[in-house]
């Protein structure tokens, strides 16, 4: 940190990012990416965009704006497009914040970092025992509400009838739902929007549609809020999604069937991932999304974390009290999980994790 | 604008971009784009990206910093690389501007936004007469500096020692100098980097490196200042950089040569196209930069504007007071040039435009 740090950053404490390591290569179940490449034409669009780069990209998006709006049944009015879809929660933080901001306490971490970032007062909300969001916790709310649905890193679900009666409850604040994960068998708020003016849900390119590292994040909401993110996008960073990217996001939207049949086969493969993980002992938390989290009753988590990294598969473990003992596990191919059976079958029964159960 | 977007962003007036028409096919010499295509081995190299889209990128990007780093003479820690220029100057304002930030009143118009975004007191600092920027003006200053150099839109440059000067003089200050445009003529602020903890400057590969439309700009400046901006964009949008444009900027600076020979090629037609511009009549200011602002003293520059325009090409205009005189002319190709000529002499001899002499 320099001497020049503002005062109010100085004690900011940043994201972190799960691991990309470069030291080798590792079955890679750490950061819920799609095992599936992108999208058929998406690497022919993306080259004809790579010979005429040196012409900015149209900061409006009207292309990708009305490719979501045609596939959302919406108009591009109700369409906020940007930069991952971090870059949307941040803005969303910033924009309709003030004073405070609720949101699950275990939920995606960034969530408290842009709570500090804008100076809001955060206000995280226990899970239920059994890590469920409890909607009635949400009634009535004096801030800014964000809630992940399907959550993570617990991959649990809301009804769109239970989010309804939130958001129905709050009428003059906006209540956030993050969607990144909602294309693997939760409901999508999406067609509350058309109905409610605080309403705004945010959805990821990165998961489903296997374009994690492209980084291109949407909002629909009514045209207000969405009027709203366009003046923090153009008082930031106009241009913020380049030509290749904008192309990458229209050609996968023309092969929606081959994203709805990836987003199958990850269903089928954590469903089978699952009922493993329960013969080897595993409480595993029910699942909407492409990650499960799941706990053994005599193997800590950070242990087995740390077996399996040696053993050449990564996946996530959070330190933090109340989920020390879980892993966060991507479900990835059918091959992959493979290797992580393999590797937590050693663990488990082999004499490295005898001393710890 | 919505009623929940709370109240410091009301009556923010957000950044105009350059027009980016999309009714016909203009020569458009407005947004200062490079007119060569992006270097060898661009295409190449994303083309590869692109297959892999489904994996996030490094949100660290040491392969691009250490690139950067061994092309500038500095280390890993010294370079902060984001999504587009403009990325960082947001950061930096937010970063290091409380309570107030000085610049040109003339210069980006970004400056005075990114100033009112993050709740600072502006003071735009006025130009001398002839619309060069007064250093003895920065001296001791009780706030952030932000200096466009060459400064846009009037591509007149500092030298070296004269920004130096104005570092030494505000040792408790931020001073970041925006070289956008200085690989066309002007000189470059990044040795003193090594020297004064304080400087912080800011460059693009929109320009110079024709990737305006992939989005990648960096800073050079001392570590402490370095981490902090990493800081922010940890607690904003870690993986702000996607896979292509990572890519694509690492072969583009293997290519220096040709990104060198291109701006030689624009300060070329620069020198012709203010000769040519002057026996025109017009007065044209000094420029390092890849545009020239040029005024003629009997054609009202928002007439100028129109008329190109309804001839098919497309330049900047400012109406605000002191510059609505001007036109902002990015230099293109020889063969974009002579169109702006042709249609520009049939406005200055032709009955269209005699009642405005």
């Amino acid at each position: 940190m320099s001497r020049y740090l503002i005062d109010r950053y100085q004690s900011l404490e940043a994201y972190v990012p799960g691991e990309q390591p470069r030291d080798m290569q590792y079955v890679k179940l750490n950061t819920n990416e799609s095992p599936y490449p992108p999208a058929p034409g998406v690497v022919e669009a993306v080259t004809g965009e790579a010979g005429r780069l040196q012409l900015y990209s149209d900061p409006v998006c009207v292309g990708l704006r009305d490719a979501l709006a045609a596939r959302y049944g919406v108009t591009r009015q109700n369409v906020f497009v940007s930069n991952g879809s971090d870059d949307i929660l941040n803005f969303a933080f910033m924009a309709f914040g003030s004073p405070r901001a609720y949101f699950p306490d275990i939920s995606y971490g960034f969530y408290p970092v842009y709570a500090e970032l804008h100076g809001l007062e955060a206000h995280p909300i226990p899970l239920r025992a059994n890590f469920s969001i409890d909607p009635t916790d949400y009634m009535a709310l004096d801030g800014f509400i964000a809630i992940a649905n399907p959550n993570a890193p617990t991959g649990m679900a809301l009804t769109t009838a239970q989010i309804e009666d939130i958001v129905v409850s709050n009428p003059d604040r906006v209540v956030l739902i993050d969607e990144a994960y909602v294309d693997f068998g939760a409901e999508s708020c999406v067609p509350l929007t058309a109905k409610y003016e605080n309403l705004l849900v945010v959805q990821t390119f990165s998961k489903s549609r296997s374009m994690a590292g492209a980084r291109l994040g949407f909002a629909i909401a009514n045209e207000a809020l969405i009027a709203d993110l366009e003046k923090i996008k153009f008082s930031t960073n106009p241009y913020s999604i380049n030509r290749m990217t904008l192309a990458a996001g229209i050609a996968t939207l023309k092969a929606d069937d081959v994203c709805t049949e990836n987003c199958r086969k990850v269903m089928q493969t954590r469903e089978a991932t699952v009922e493993r993980l329960r013969q080897l002992g595993f409480e595993v938390l029910p699942s909407k999304a492409n990650f499960v989290f799941a706990r053994h009753p005599h193997a800590d988590g950070g242990f087995l974390y740390r077996q399996l990294k040696a053993k050449g598969v990564l996946v996530r473990h959070f330190d933090s009290p109340r989920i020390k003992d879980f892993l966060r596990i991507t479900i990835g191919a059918p091959e992959q999980m493979e290797a992580l059976f393999e590797k937590l079958g050693e663990i488990l029964d082999g004499t490295d994790a005898k001393d710890r159960f």
